[in-house]
């Protein structure tokens, strides 16, 4: 845990250089607009402590597998996030000084991350070994406007000297990923052009072939006025700059304006994309930093009218919701059906891939709640597009007839992890695929989608599991071997009830989803099943029979599912019985005696109540939780917030609020201590279910939007914004009573607190608080 | 499989050169004294497929272990076994072509391992690319009476032109590990030196600081008679040699005879090493290469007298059974308890490490029965002198107060393996290492040893043990989870049949144990007590409530002890099922598919119930074989030997001999395709259990050497050799009646056929025959 940075509703400030946390304050303050991004890291050199991170969307290298101990069926390439051109670098040197604020004495340094208008600001007075002073203070942002582009205007004032300086900004292309396998180079030079000012550069990744051409303008100011300058373009293999050298006096401010693009042959043909690289800069030299920055303001400004939460009473709480909100709309847009939600987003590239079952399971709530349908839509459509790949990956573990297994990481369809018992037995992922459909036309109502796309995956799924199950005969029920759940603290496991559970349920929603395309559009339907071959007669009894008679392992006495067979043969004990000093567990045990601990990462059997609430009372759900809840170390940074829904909906106030903290500030204290490895982006939307979700109440039951609000004891009042469907509602709860503003034209009918409430277009009813018990 | 060496009883031949196999017959031609080896490689240059291998036992380098996802407890270095300098390399030049087999015309070629007197000797004539014809014979040992020297005869004869020849003998130090995990190299040259006809080379191993002096004197013959030859020494990094320029005329035999030493720092000071490899190699050149060959016939014809197996009526299994005791001999003399039986002995470095459960579980019976005592109580001590290492290492995986658990593979008591699956749940090896003791005082009565060394070792794996089980409130019972049992294709099981079992067992031995040495020697048991702190009353009381209500699943419909909890939940198929193409299943599937599957790579229940016989009766032995033998896949090599023993008890001669086929030409015939990494050394143990355990019926029972031996059908005799403690004896078995010979000078009463046999010293008894039924 870290508290170096102070509490504040809108900005994240670090006041003073905290040098050691150095590579946290990066990832925190990361920047991006869905499509390019990177971390808060310093413009000029900066020698010490400090991990450098540009990123492209969609953009990848498949790294060679490592490995201790090859087993069959491992992918043989494992695709990463590539850490790609640094465009942000200026680099200063006064006379025979380069600025480096490892070897200066540094004073008054802020560094403040912006989130209402979306900017990194620095600024500080920065002592040379000579005795020179020099402020700075730079602002920088990722324009969400032009996605593509990004401006830095970096001022520099000599306080106690004149002197020429040499300001060199450039684009370095001789970046390696810190994660690499094999300390491999990823990306090859296509060619480098230099211009007055100007400077590009096209990189080539090798294997994947992807273009990236990056480019830089820069403009000076001095006295407040444009200046001519002389420039001397710099060119090393990957590297391009602009050297020049102005004359500066003591107390005079140069202003270098930086405008960079990153254009990936993802949208562009590699034959002009320098060309197209060349138009884009001038296009946003010519609007100019203030005007980009402006526009950037004001979609900040229209992204939070629809999505913030305010918290009144804990400047800490405010803080964290927002940067979680802040954070992923810098990661996903949902313009691009393409690309996904990283586990890191653009503050780091640990962990590779770009798509976890985190983004079904966690993310598309928040998407659905707080942006246009088409975001969550393309989410799915993502998923519809990887399912040639998915059937390839499960006929690779020896499944036939079009079964799918989506892969637990990803980028382009293809698996990229390799711990078999994760990459092979993770299989709940396919669950919460299937899953997502369902929350999404439940949400949306969209049932076209399951015509158009859905049903092709659910069938895939379903056969998926129709084959993966087997008939027990000493049970005389159907079985599922060998799988490793949600719960991460056990691998290898027999009949895992969530992932059995969700196997069944699979089934039947793809049962009904037949009926219901059926009826929608029966020559699309007909179209369909001819196509993938779907034999419905045969493949839905199938599915009917597992369904009647898929195991479920439980324990009566107790009143609780049991995490998977055997569950009780453990040495249960509660979390607090675990000795001091040896917590994370993670960090203190070895692998098996995790694993035949009682400890549970992330508790399945309460993430399938989350899931499937609709179809198990609220005692049973106590009893899970009462069981489940004490044995769990949410070692995981996903855990905490289904805990707190749950505790929430159970009317335990206090647990709910102790496990949305768990969350609500994790990257902004470093409680795990890895921020510095990148942000837990996708965590993120976990601490949104908490507020929403948790507090909030929020529910869609028969097409229609539930509420049952109620504010955490030491705030005063929560506000949140939702969309669902042609709505856009706030919903304001303090101690005393809840108010539901409808932002439509229209009249809306809710059900808050389990009673259907009506609202006028654009008007706000209050009911007083009631706390489900 | 292959077919191309032909079958011999007493040599293994290549007749003609099979290139594409030259790794496979490097590996089955591989040259050992115990002290060192290495493979069978050609003297010349030869720049086809071959992997060069030249081992010196005991000098091992910690590599740094690789990983694709860390788990906690895992060793940071993996210690492996060392390809070291190459001495065996004379170069040949003949005017200006280098002599390379590669790119010759060959004819004549013939290698053969000649096993009876131990050498290696190849010849061929070769046509090179000018039309030059060349004779060459090469004979090479490693001596087993001189075990730090081998040997060489290089004899070369121009056919049809007089030129000059230069002969390159060189010792090259710039060897690499081909399993080095990021290609480093593990050795530093200290010095080197040249003489006339001599050269020496110290090189050093990195981290672990071994040194190893190889030197090497050569001296040459021209028509019978040595002569003197102008020698020009040449010096590289890690590389000295001596350029000899010879006349030759056609017809002319040129005789080089290298001599060459390997002195590692294990037995030698470093400052002196250099120095005494100089005046070893003086000592044997002075021998010369005729008396040391002479000697090392001796001593391997001493040897046989001992330890021969004559299969009479099947040439194929002569030659494989012999070939078993040649390799098993050349592996591990039993003169130093700081060595090992790796396993790939000195043919090969796949696997690193020397050391594995192999040796307690296969090796040692091997090695009692064939060789001293001392040979098999060397092999326990190394455990004994590793205890500290093994406590220590418990302790990492959370164990405590004196607890031990003995690594999966070592080389110095430290772990060197890293799969979780297989590092920290494959715990059964340390009953095995329990059980050796057992099995040694067992077969040679020296109960002191359990005063001296074995009950330390027992009271600390007991310790393990107790703290490895919980107790399950469910079944009220002791129950073990997360384990692998001997049957690696199920992983992090509860409940391993074989592992409970053998964890009972091993408390139960060493209560009885304890009371043994009470009354041996109950001041030693004082004082170990006191140095062990072992609270007598309390761990006795822990352990036997252990025994008494330990969980062993079993099935009482089926009458079988069940693998492990839930394997009756399984698509339950034999073998035969596997459709075609698909075998073996670990190249085929992947490896969730093979875990979750009904089929197993060596059976644990067989391997329990062939520990524990004594415990069993035979219906019960039956019903599990008739079990779990059709489910086996034998993908482990050392699985067939156990079902072989099984089936001779069963009287099932047939499947016996099934069994005893699929190990007893393994490496000869290339079975599964992987000899080319070096042979099965310590699987060989498994043929010859096979053969004495299983058709010879040998057992230990009340002191009394038990046999029960038939002939397989297509043999028409076997004859094995014995020792059991001051008895040597030979039994000869055909199809119609037993000969047991007692060479001893006593007479000895033993059980035949479950009848009490006297047989008077120095003489025979033949009773007829008769199979257990």
């Amino acid at each position: 845990m870290k508290h170096y940075l102070q509490h504040d509703p809108w900005n994240i400030v670090e006041e003073g250089f905290h040098r050691d946390f150095n590579e946290v304050t990066e990832s925190v303050m990361s920047l991006g607009n869905g499509r390019l991004g990177g971390r808060g890291s310093f413009e000029e050199k900066y020698s010490g402590k400090t991990m450098l991170g540009n990123y492209v969307a969609g953009v990848y290298y498949p790294d060679k597998t490592r490995v201790g101990w090859w087993k069959n069926g491992y992918p043989q390439y494992f695709a990463k996030v590539l850490n790609a051109a640094n465009w942000i670098g200026i680099d200063i040197d006064i006379e025979y000084e380069t600025l480096d604020l490892n070897h200066c004495e540094v004073r008054d340094f802020r560094r403040v991350l912006n989130m209402e208008e979306g900017y990194l600001e620095r600024s500080f007075v920065a002592r040379l070994k000579s005795g020179k002073e020099v402020q700075v203070n730079a602002k920088r942002f990722c324009s969400i406007v032009d996605d593509e582009a990004g401006a830095i205007r970096y001022a520099i004032k000599p306080l106690n000297f004149d002197a020429k300086i040499t300001i060199t900004p450039y684009i370095d292309g001789d970046i390696r990923n810190r994660d690499a396998n094999y300390d491999e180079t990823f990306w090859d030079e296509v060619r480098k052009e230099t211009a007055y000012g100007e400077a590009y550069i096209e990189l080539r990744t090798r294997k994947t072939g992807f273009h990236v051409a990056t480019g830089m303008c820069v403009s000076i100011e001095q006295d407040g006025l444009s200046i001519d300058y002389q420039s001397q373009p710099i060119k090393y293999e990957k590297y391009v700059a602009n050297r020049i050298t102005l004359d500066c006096r003591q107390g005079q401010e140069t202003v270098v304006y930086k405008y960079a693009v990153n254009l990936s042959s993802l949208n562009y043909d590699p034959d002009t994309i320098i060309k197209e690289a060349h138009q884009y800069i001038q296009r946003i030299t010519r609007k100019g930093f203030d005007k980009m920055l402006f526009e950037q303001k004001q979609a900040w400004a229209d992204k939070w009218k629809m999505n913030d939460i305010v918290i009144d009473g804990d400047i800490a709480a405010q803080q964290g919701i927002r940067f979680t909100i802040f954070q992923l709309n810098q990661t996903y847009t949902g313009e691009d059906e393409r690309l996904n939600i990283g586990p890191k987003g653009f503050t780091g590239e640990k962990y590779g891939g770009s798509t976890y079952w985190d983004t079904e399971a966690y993310c598309l709530p928040f998407y659905l709640s707080t942006a246009d349908q088409k975001v969550a839509r393309n989410l799915l459509i993502y998923r519809y597009k990887q399912l040639g790949k998915a059937i390839e990956n499960a006929q690779k573990l020896g499944f036939r007839a079009g079964a799918a297994l989506y892969p637990m990481v990803t980028m382009n369809g293809e698996e990229c992890h390799n711990e078999w018992e994760i990459t092979f037995e993770e299989i709940h992922r396919n669950g919460a695929i299937a899953y997502a459909i369902y929350d999404y036309v439940r949400y949306t109502g969209d049932e076209q989608y399951l015509v158009d796309y859905g049903l092709e995956v659910l069938i895939s799924i379903s056969r998926f599991w129709s084959q993966r199950v087997n008939w027990s005969k000493s049970k005389e029920q159907y079985v599922m071997l060998g799988v490793t759940g949600p719960n991460e603290y056990e691998n290898n496991v027999n009949n895992n009830w969530y992932t059995n559970y969700i196997a069944a349920w699979t089934l039947r929603y793809t049962t009904e989803a037949v009926a219901k395309v059926k009826a929608l559009n029966p020559e699309k339907y007909a179209e369909l099943i001819d196509r993938i071959h779907f034999r419905e007669e045969k493949e839905l009894a199938t599915a009917r029979q597992i369904i009647d008679k898929m195991y479920l392992p439980q324990d009566d006495q107790l009143g609780v599912f049991l995490q998977q067979e055997g569950f009780l043969d453990k040495d249960l004990m509660p979390v607090s019985d675990i000795p001091k000093g040896q917590r994370p567990i993670n960090q203190h045990w070895s692998w098996d005696r995790i694993l035949r601990s009682c400890f549970i990462k992330q508790a399945d059997v309460l993430q399938g109540l989350y899931f499937f609430e609709d179809e198990f009372d609220v005692d049973t759900l106590r009893r899970n939780f009462d069981f489940y809840e004490p044995m769990t170390v949410h070692e995981s940074s996903l855990s905490p917030c289904v805990h707190s829904i749950q505790a929430s909906k159970l009317g335990m106030k206090e647990k709910a609020y102790e496990m949305y903290l768990r969350t609500a500030r994790l990257d902004l204290d470093d409680y795990n201590n890895d921020t510095e490895d990148g942000c837990h982006i996708t965590s993120m939307a976990g601490t949104w279910l908490a507020v929403v979700k948790g507090f909030g109440g929020l529910r869609v039951e028969d097409e229609k939007l539930v509420l049952s609000p109620y504010c955490p004891d030491n705030w005063q009042a929560l506000a949140f914004k939702i969309r669902f469907r042609d709505m856009l509602v706030q919903v304001t709860t303090t101690q005393r009573d809840v108010t539901v503003q409808n932002f439509s034209t229209m009249p809306i009918t809710i059900n808050l607190h389990d009673k259907d409430v009506t609202i006028k277009a654009e008007s706000q009813k209050t009911i007083s608080s009631k706390v489900t018990a």
